[in-house]
């Protein structure tokens, strides 16, 4: 009998892991995951650079790489993703990752000590909460409104914790698809200049918007240096790729580079440069606006849905972008019990709220839904589905 | 000014590491990666299958995978490498990974509380010893001679220390090219059973074998399940590709599944179906057999090289495999020293020993040389620059 570390026995894989193994039948109409649309693939265009890639750049496509991560991807990213944004970087600011859980992990590695304070939105992604408990932070929660994570409250709670790190999803947040606003956005960056905090800033929704304007992110603001920017392929070009990008200051840099070369030496080149090449021929822009109609359908489409077919009383965000939609009943109501009848006996899935609190006895009322990754048409049946799920629970 | 985590500021990047931005110097010979030959890959082969998945399934390859790995990947793994070794496994018994390092990693993470005391051979893998300082783990190392680590040193180790966890690379060892001998496979097995430890088996050199005869894994002899067993793709099909595998009881996978998760999510989909199809395909054997004389060669001239150029007192490993061959100078040499002369003044480059000592104040007198990565010509060349390196020290 082996005996575990304590860092995974913190990680509770969570009772949402185990009913996600259900949904291997067939038959059920999924909302419970962050997936793009398989309609947003392009695999002619990936097709077609992998085999130049692989016919110029044989070597280099199949030898080892730098931790850093391929060169042609930190430049591009430099000029295609960060430059829109008004946002300058050297290559020294960059470097690129496994999808960005890994940029949260890095991060986390390099700024937090076992029991130290972090702040986060409330409810927030998961995945992060289970990164946060393997290394044993005491995790704190921020209040959010429709504008995002409430900033006088991060005030109060950085004036009372002197906590060292604040992660937020500013924009389409997961899990409640809600914007930080720019106001917010400045005093994010001031706040955490004034507490010598770090922030992660995670964005990988942020050019997946289909109504009102942009937002510059955090990271325009930090005088400081203070923040962690992390970007990802995985929503606008494809998850199965694996592809993120940390840009942080140069101080920060070598020793996010330090735990990544403890992590996996460096990432697969041959997603990194498919990515390169895909932002150097110019596609992300036309990419984003011709896709952008297809997921607004399908917003509108559960937005519709919700007020169709669900209970009057839930109370549910309208997102100007992202893939999700967050749902909240009243107290006292049970999604995870919801959930099991849901997938059961009326094959649809979501994800319940709890897991996305930093004490999961929060948020038992609430529920995420997403809508990127299903057609209008099953969004409309599986809507019609998870009503008949409420009204067997209410 | 941010304020780093310990877990960080405890991986020392080591000298090396700056030394080896030098060597960008494209006039510089390198034997200081660990990398295959250039001329091993097969970017013909990696092409077709690339664009027959990106063909058949798109999806697939281009959206969301599961934490566990590629499912073909994991099945192929276990009948077409597992299954020759007479390894019998379950899909349950199999994770993948972003390259062996993420195995190692996590392994790590899984198993190694702050503190702990873990034992590794004397010397052993730098990036290895990486990680066990990033988790503060206790490193005491054990000693080897020709036939590897020396079990009559494991098991008093075993029983003074306590250690919870055993690190080998029993096939051409990084960084002495050095194999465990059978008898002392059983006996790792039967110590760590006895001792209730759990062994890492890193074994990505095992299927490069230029002659003798093949050893059965440590895995094999494991009756108690506490072997965790690492094969890689890096050096037998590609190292930028990233993948490899964790082969674990059914009781350990899941622990590591959790760590995974906290890490990268998943590996990336299209490098792991490569792998899986390169596998299906049937052409691993006929790969390995065409390399080997290839490396056999390089070996072989780089021994030879030695014979002919360096000081007559070097003492130096006979490798029947893998990529390194390890070099002993009398006591009082310093081979870092001797790296500072080769790389600026002759241009050529190798690793010195000392970073691969749980304590570097050891093995300043030794160093490793890797012979894939270089053509017989480079060998020769590059072996006579190291000489007058040496000419210039002694």
């Amino acid at each position: 009998m082996v005996q575990f570390a304590d860092r995974v026995n913190r990680v509770n894989p969570s009772a949402v892991r185990e009913i996600f193994k259900l949904m291997a039948d067939p038959e059920i109409i999924s909302f419970g995951g962050g997936s793009p649309a398989n309609e947003s693939f392009e695999p002619d265009i990936i097709k077609e650079i992998t085999a130049e890639l692989l016919t110029k750049q044989p070597d280099l496509m199949l030898q080892y790489g730098t931790t850093e991560g391929w060169t042609p991807l930190r430049d591009a990213y430099i000029e295609h993703i960060a430059k829109p944004k008004g946002l300058a970087f050297d290559r020294g600011n960059i470097i690129t990752t496994t999808g960005s859980t890994q940029g949260i992990s890095l991060s986390i590695d390099a700024f937090v000590n076992e029991g130290d304070t972090v702040l986060v939105e409330s409810p927030t992604f998961l995945a992060t909460l289970m990164v946060f408990a393997k290394v044993n932070a005491n995790v704190v929660a921020v209040d959010m409104d429709e504008d995002g994570m409430r900033t006088d409250d991060l005030a109060a709670k950085l004036e009372a914790t002197g906590a060292r790190l604040i992660y937020t999803i500013p924009t389409f947040q997961n899990p409640t698809g809600r914007t930080l606003s720019l106001e917010r956005r400045k005093d994010v960056a001031k706040l955490a200049a004034l507490h010598g905090a770090v922030v992660i800033e995670d964005d990988p929704y942020c050019d997946l918007r289909y109504s009102g304007e942009a937002l510059p992110p955090i990271k325009s603001f930090d005088d400081a240096d203070n923040v962690i920017m992390l970007n990802s392929f995985s929503k606008i070009v494809s998850p199965g790729l694996r592809v993120g990008t940390v840009a942080a200051s140069a101080e920060i840099i070598p020793k996010l580079t330090v735990a990544k070369q403890c992590s996996d030496t460096h990432t697969a080149i041959l997603p990194q440069a498919i990515c390169a090449e895909y932002l150097n021929r110019g596609l992300l822009p036309g990419h984003l606006k011709s896709t952008a109609p297809m997921y607004k359908e399908r917003l509108d489409t559960m937005l519709a849905c919700i007020e169709k077919y669900l209970p009057a009383e839930a109370e549910y965000t309208r997102p100007d972008g992202g893939v999700f939609i967050w749902l909240t009943m009243p107290d006292g109501f049970d999604a995870q019990e919801l959930l099991v009848t849901a997938t059961q006996k009326y094959k649809v899935a979501f994800v319940p709220g709890a897991p996305f609190h930093a004490d999961p006895a929060d948020g038992k009322n609430t529920l995420r839904l997403n809508f990127s990754g299903a057609t209008p048409d099953k969004i409309e049946e599986g809507m019609q589905r998870l009503s008949k799920a409420f009204a067997a629970q209410l």
